[in-house]
């Protein structure tokens, strides 16, 4: 039976709504065209999934077992979480996951599930962290230290060790950043894991937020280490960072044997609710599943390689007009001194105290970067005006 | 400039895999004929603005603030709060809110408010309450109290008063079910803060879940007490139940003398965050919008109101068949007592212990109620088979 919707209690947008609802359409075409500052890229095109719109589609609850919701797509989601296993190295079967609504998300989930295994576990991560993860800790109550940072953005392992000398008595949770918002810098595990040795620690946990990298790291000739097959319990992706989406998405990945010790029977949805929200939308794991397929590795490998050249093309043009501009190895963020706001406003860059950076997305074109650059030297020349950075 | 996007690493999907996508289309149609066990409407058609989906937008932190991502849509999400906060008679400019990926994100942050503001008070709740809410109790560390329920699915106000009266030294942090999941019963505000009077407690919170109720008392002629005028501190409304979106979504509200106390600023998106996830889609904000310029308090009193009807026509249906139907007052949920397993399926309803329900949201049409009673006497006449359930 075919239903035919109901217009029930529905009229129209009154013109001046519709204009309004124009109006930021064309904003985003132009603001579209000046995005270089974040790690999201604009090359993506979904349309063929948009049917899908129609339906009150719901993803709730675990993708690996079927509730009574059928308008899902927890099939096509399962295949989604069984690429990334694969891509990280988790052994078959020993990985639990799922699609979130974000890389803070799965942040959120690895945070959690550590402090369920070590309640009075102390949770370390370098003050290069995003600042989402201090909030997550204060959310779930964590116990938390935060360590030095080195320049580059790695975490400072001297201090690390100092730290954890002094609280020995506790399980060592470690919040590893594979990719630092700011410089793209990623913790070094096998530094890491040699401290634990050091101090004969054997109850830790290791959360890996590869919001970015974690879809570079496994397309590089000499990745990092990262993955599960070094020693990672839990991993945070974004899915709308280097695969792209216009809705934030991300995937979740755990050991099956940590994730066990949340799960939850639930006569509710006749299912095991093992996720962070609930409800879940079901459209963004068609878009990921629509991204594998339509690239699969050896596409994602050409892409990476192209924004590693689209940076090195960034840093040798900052370069040529005496603007010290560098990147950490395997990172497609290019870091440079703090310009002029309106340079920045511009091109929509985010700052960090003295360093501003812009990330070679796919979809960044060289052409933006020489007009970025033309953009900071005429600022530069300019003479200064009394703004809020001056004061 | 315009770009166009560029098609490195991409082809098209292979005919197989195409054909998997139209086969789960195919089965969306078919399982959204069968939908009347979950409080979601497929009545919504908000494809005039899938055009959005070309970009990576993202309104990322306090929609109340601008950052320096510019592709967002945070001006209509505050219009989008502001409807909501009037629907929920807030005082002006009284409160502070965003729009959620659905209800558990925004019962998180009443509960996360509610602990920071009294880290040592005890959140009572009902046994009716959804599971997500234990989830989240554990998630935050709050300390909590599981209250009886009447029979009703209200809350047991006796053993409320009893609980109370031996925790008078602790604030009270009440998670109060505007609507519960399984039958649609309100907890009474009213008895409740009596029942604070009673014992002179005056550090106290109210979290209002109203999940899908939210979006009916304000359009009925004699609402129970629910809302900010009511007293509560904070609420969490759903999007995608009565008012429909294929992307589950909600609205979250809080006053906002609580919300400064997890305000932090951060510089890296230039904004404050008070956000619990981070990156947050910036079209579900639209479809709220674009719902609330086409339907109007006008429009959602006429969908209430026929939806109260098709619920008393189930309701009047089942009893002709000698089947004891009911529902609570203002709800559109109609309880029936636990039926063949395979109707359940068929119908995707869902169960909790010996009680079934339908949710007679604006999709529901008479001719399905008339098909599931049917199906509910037919497999009754069937001999018994050796079920889960007769075991």
């Amino acid at each position: 039976m075919k239903l035919i919707k109901s217009q029930l209690g529905s009229h129209p947008l009154k013109p001046d709504q519709q204009k309004r609802l124009d109006a930021l359409l064309q904003k985003m075409e132009v603001e579209a065209g000046h995005f270089l500052g974040y790690p999201c890229t604009r090359e993506f095109d979904y349309s063929s999934l948009y049917p899908f719109l129609a339906y009150p589609m719901n993803n709730v609850g675990d993708p690996f077992i079927e509730g009574n919701y059928h308008l899902n797509s927890h099939q096509f989601e399962r295949e989604v979480i069984q690429f990334f296993a694969k891509l990280t190295r988790a052994e078959e079967d020993e990985i639990w996951g799922y699609v979130t609504n974000g890389g803070t998300e799965g942040n959120m989930y690895g945070i959690y599930l550590a402090r369920e295994i070590y309640p009075e576990g102390l949770v370390y991560y370098s003050e290069a962290t995003h600042y989402s993860v201090p909030k997550i800790l204060r959310m779930v109550h964590a116990r938390n230290i935060m360590i030095k940072s080195q320049d580059n953005g790695e975490m400072d392992y001297q201090d690390l060790r100092e730290t954890i000398r002094i609280h020995r008595d506790v399980p060592a949770i470690i919040f590893a950043n594979i990719g630092t918002t700011m410089t793209g810098a990623v913790d070094n595990l096998v530094t890491i894991k040699q401290i634990f040795d050091e101090f004969a620690i054997q109850n830790f946990y290791i959360h890996a937020d590869a919001a970015l990298s974690g879809m570079i790291l496994p397309f590089v000739d000499q990745p990092q280490a990262f993955d599960f097959a070094d020693g990672i319990d839990s991993i945070s992706i974004s899915g709308h960072k280097m695969i792209g989406s216009p809705i934030p998405s991300g995937i979740a990945l755990a050991k099956k044997t940590h994730v066990s010790r949340i799960a939850r029977a639930v006569e509710y949805v006749s299912t095991f609710d093992t996720t962070v929200t609930g409800s879940r939308n079901a459209i963004t794991p068609l878009f990921l599943w629509y991204a594998i397929h339509t690239k699969g590795r050896a596409g994602f490998r050409q892409i990476v390689k192209h924004c590693l050249d689209t940076a090195d093309y960034a840093i040798k043009s900052f370069k040529q007009v005496g603007i010290d501009a560098w990147r950490n190895p395997n990172s497609i963020t290019v870091v440079f001194p703090r310009c002029a706001e309106e340079v920045l406003k511009k091109w929509q860059i985010a700052l960090q105290q003295d360093i501003a950076h812009i990330i070679a997305m796919p979809h960044v074109q060289k052409q933006q970067i020489d007009t970025l650059i033309a953009d900071i030297v005429a600022a530069q020349k300019q003479p200064r005006q009394m703004g809020l950075h001056n004061r």
